[in-house]
């Protein structure tokens, strides 16, 4: 079981732009063809509330400008203080506070679906950067797995607001992803 | 002859951290292999004061903790808006304002340097961020060719304070340098 976060970012290090927009991104057009690879070994995710919004307005709301059905096969825990909006035919948990025991609970999820056949054995934390950083936290963050966009944002939301220094990220892989991108691999320091 | 920034990163987007340190960069040791090719081609260099400031507590000034000789052997040009210490034997010209006009001086220096049988024709901005923003702003800036090492910083000075989105930056390459640098290498959008 590997606690992976995978993300898109401006070579800048932010998510999404001064205006929570992701336009920048989506201008590329295709999906990130390393995803199906990844997804496919995943069997748990977790994201913070910004993110599930950003979903919720964009793909999942009456009003979507772009309408399509919840993405995720998997069961996904929600951090949020917040009420927020629920999406029929979604296996979603509402969390909120500290990130270890919902950690735990999404173990003993892993542990039941894969007595149940559903072997695929990582966590995704979807983001955003502070939620990887409560998980990093906790000492519970294993890899990055971020794919540099060409563009600067210059301000926005962070990637990942912590420092990870000394000991350093351990870089593991390098690939270019068609045109326009570059992901990066890197195994987090425990302790 | 082009304009260059060429620098080092964190992973999330800094220069320097919030102390203006960077010994998470000085950690890694070995200066970037992929340096003196490309140092080679510079005929001309500018650079902000913080960075030249930098340069004379760590290295240069009677009492630095780290001393050496100023390392550049072309002409450079150093923006401030303050008296900067002077380094001997080290050609310097301080100037302050517009980016353009001394773009135009660079660029005569250059042409004289030429006719005098050094060839090298690029323009190295060497930072800080908002300094290659200027040149960007004017429409100067040819290239970005920014190492990311493998450390996340959360805060600091920032690579490139500035959207270049739409249209993107060009990826032009992608290296890995040693086990813990990434060097990708970007033609900027004019206009």
């Amino acid at each position: 079981m590997t606690v992976q976060y995978f993300t898109a970012t401006s070579l800048d290090g932010f998510l999404a732009d001064a205006n929570h927009s992701l336009e920048w991104l989506l201008q590329f057009g295709s999906e990130d063809p390393s995803y199906p690879e990844f997804i496919r070994e995943v069997g748990a995710i977790a994201m913070g509330s910004s993110t599930y919004e950003w979903l919720w307005r964009h793909h999942l709301a009456p009003d979507a400008p772009h309408p399509m059905a919840w993405p995720y096969a998997q069961p996904a825990w929600v951090f949020s203080s917040r009420t927020l909006p629920v999406i029929e035919g979604a296996d979603v948990h509402f969390v909120r506070g500290d990130v270890r025991p919902v950690f735990e609970a999404m173990q003993a999820t892993l542990r039941e679906r894969q007595a149940a056949g559903h072997a695929a054995p990582n966590i995704w934390i979807v983001g955003g950067g502070d939620l990887a950083g409560q998980f990093h936290d906790a000492g519970l963050l294993d890899e990055m797995i971020v794919t540099i966009t060409s563009v600067t944002l210059g301000q926005g939301a962070p990637l990942f607001p912590r420092r990870i220094a000394t000991p350093s990220l351990s870089l593991k892989a390098v690939r270019q992803v068609g045109p326009e991108f570059v992901q990066l691999t890197y195994t987090v320091p425990k302790g």
